[in-house]
């Protein structure tokens, strides 16, 4: 879509600098950027605004004499939503493909999208406005909300319950069976898996992530919080809203993760953990079963202790050679002393 | 479906306490539970049972007025089977969706259900009473046995073997290309990755796990394994019977891991490792190459090493500024006698 | 196919020793082989050779009489080549299933294989001579070169580019959004997922693997690179040709790796992070973000570390037992001595 920067700095809110006409259709990196682009620039990169050749860019503070600039709060957040004006993302039209399979009972709001080869169930519901991406299953009794966009070969299991707006990545599975088995003499049993998923409004999920269902209770995961591709949570997890769980994460069953709380890439969290609101965990961590994670300390390293700790530990144990060498040294002392002693009480 | 205690205590070949015709149609944890409830208390909770509202609570010992309860050796294993009947898993009709495609020369056994969107190739043979869900490819010459339960979008390359009452959750694949490669010069050349895979009776799968067939012998999971969500199990592998791995744990090419192993989620498992029967491997774990690990100890860290050693390992790290402070102070007290020496001596 | 030593040789350009005439029609490992097999032998095991019971061995040295051997620079290598030449991959007929849809303006080159329910949206481009297996989604605009191998399920979104030869296993999703979130306030804005996804000629893949688009940039896989199960690559990553990615291995945004390097299982590499042409990461090694590995040192550990550096901290480590006991020992001589000093003094 085309628009002009003064267009843009109305929406946006911000004060424009320089020529309200400039015709903006695409974004870009500020030094990618070209005309027509728009981009942006936080302030430790200021000083790159003058030679981008963009023909606006969003700033949060100074003047750029013969720049067209727009001065707002948070330029990457503004940048952010600029994009999402300019370029909308492209809907697939609403209908449902000759080739989908919608099992009588199953209810489709207005303006939904099934694509090929798609399989809604029986009793299964899909809110207004959500497109539904070829080859997704959605097994019997699902409730999907509106405007959600619901990407290639998902698997919804039965009576899983999606919010408004949520995205769930190509070949996401929600509700698996949770991993619990008692052991009972020569074999194992499965626990019961026959818990629910519920997943709130503006939730994203990357691609191959997989969210079982409770065994007895619930899994949610909370308004607002965004998972990355190939995560794993268990059954009976709680993911409050807004946090962030970056790739290939794993979280046990039971734990309760707060909101806000922003975790890294591979982290391991067993059973039973707790998470405080606004936790911070960072990469690879592992966090032992049953653990309390408190908020205002990174946590690191397995087994997961306070970031800070574990630098004056490796500070420690890097000085480990030069504690070698002087205890060789003061052993070589204080052997020649009592050799010296001995001569002198010899 | 609804039962009565009495029932239930003939079912579990347990010793009922309390009213035989207390009615009970679903299961709930001890402190969930409410009117119609199966629940259950292992010998730490016994505390509790009292105060439950559940209908009916199985348990190991005790006397509990007022309540019906079962008395059972293994409550939690009694109340997991209990649920079985109770509720017993939904499986789809019998038949095959007009939808799905059954390639001339596959045989499908009495009762099997073949669901929407499946694939089922040449020569490819599904046992009697399977339910292969939507969108499934069952690739040539796959034998699937009897009463398998395979999930949406699971991909079976050609020759596959799957047991009996195996489970595959949403987005498995089996039989893909092992990853091996021979350097040759400036490029790589492909390993000949043409063995097969052979998944034993009531094995069980996660979401999204990958299992590669042998290069040129075979891969195996035997009787009884459970594997959790988006476990990658490589080339050659051989996993013992009742062996249990948790989320996202990697077992790379040519391992033999024994029976009744336990392993747990994120551990990396390099090539030619070998695992006892019965060993345990904690969370996060890395086996290096070729390692034999023993039963008998946990083993835990990375390098693996039994977890006794690295808590004694870690003690001496945690001492480390005490060391250091006592080496300065008998530095200090060394440099003051030899400084004392040379006064008297001098 | 049935060829005899004397083709193999001939095709290999190895030198025959033996009956040129032996019959050979499929690969083993040398002590698996029997009749009709061809094996290999790698210098150190051609101890083993007398004893194989395989119709011809490839070897790179030595004599063997009374065996058919064919010498050749690389064994291994010329197997692997042999193999593809005596086994070739059985390739779908060509031919578009007819419950596939493709959609008006898709281009399909001479000789694809679209298989059943598959969806090729508007704009998409099939080369000459690829198979794209059932239940792949091909999204608009997407184009795959010459003579690809597309596996079950695979999702490419839109815009993705592939070469030619490129093999994708099932379950691999391309083209996913990057995980790029701007927080404003309360909430979390999603940064502009935009880019592009490039995937050079003969790159393999392998099952469930997720390669995400660029945000305003490209993800590029180039020539030849090797990625195994489960892999997760962000947005804006380049991985350099031939370079080599275990299983589970995860490449967070806008990281750089270069040609030919190697990088084990389970690897966690931070955004932003450059691995130079030739690096090598072993297995579980966590890299910090900003990061650069150099080339010539195995790097090792979380964080990162030459494998050489942590091999003397970990003997430094091991040590500590003994460092304690001797400066246990040496307080007691030093208190001694002072006592002593004490008692001479006084």
């Amino acid at each position: 879509m085309k628009r002009t920067a003064g267009e843009l700095a109305a929406l946006l809110g911000g004060a424009l600098d320089g020529e309200p006409g400039e015709s903006i259709d695409n974004v870009a990196e500020l030094e990618a950027a070209g005309p027509g682009d728009l981009s942006y620039a936080e302030p430790r990169y200021a000083n790159r605004v003058p030679s981008s050749r963009a023909s606006c860019v969003l700033v949060s503070e100074g003047a750029f004499p013969g720049k067209t600039t727009i001065t707002v709060r948070n330029p990457k957040a503004a940048f952010a939503r600029a994009a999402g004006w300019l370029m909308p993302a492209v809907r697939p039209e609403p209908g449902v493909d000759p080739t989908a399979v919608v099992r009588p009972g199953a209810r489709l709001g207005t303006g939904v999208h099934i694509g090929a080869h798609v399989v809604v169930e029986a009793d299964a519901v899909i809110g207004s406005g959500t497109a539904v991406y070829p080859g997704c299953h959605i097994a019997a009794g699902c409730r999907i909300g509106e405007n959600c966009t619901i990407r290639s070969n998902v698997v919804l299991y039965p009576g899983v319950e999606i919010g408004r707006r949520v995205v769930l990545h190509a070949g996401v599975v929600v509700g698996s069976d949770g991993f619990g088995y008692v052991r009972d003499g020569d074999e194992y049993v499965q626990f019961p898996q026959l818990g629910q998923v519920r997943i709130e409004d503006d939730v994203e999920i990357g691609a191959n992530s997989t969210i079982d269902r409770g065994s007895l209770g619930s899994t949610r995961i909370e308004r607002g919080a965004k998972l990355d591709n190939l995560v794993h949570v268990a059954h009976n997890v709680r993911i409050g809203a807004r946090t962030v769980i970056a790739a290939q994460t794993g979280v046990s069953g039971s734990c309760d993760i707060g909101d806000d709380a922003v975790i890294a890439g591979q982290v391991g969290v067993a059973d039973h953990v707790r998470i405080d609101a606004g936790g911070v965990v960072g990469a690879q961590c592992g966090i032992p079963s049953g653990k309390r994670i408190r908020a205002g300390r990174v946590f690191w390293g397995t087994p997961a202790r306070p970031l800070d700790d574990i630098k004056i530990q490796q500070a420690h144990i890097s000085r480990l050679p030069k504690m070698a060498a002087e205890l060789a040294r003061l052993r070589g002392l204080v052997e020649q002393m009592i050799e010296q002693g001995d001569e002198t009480g010899g």
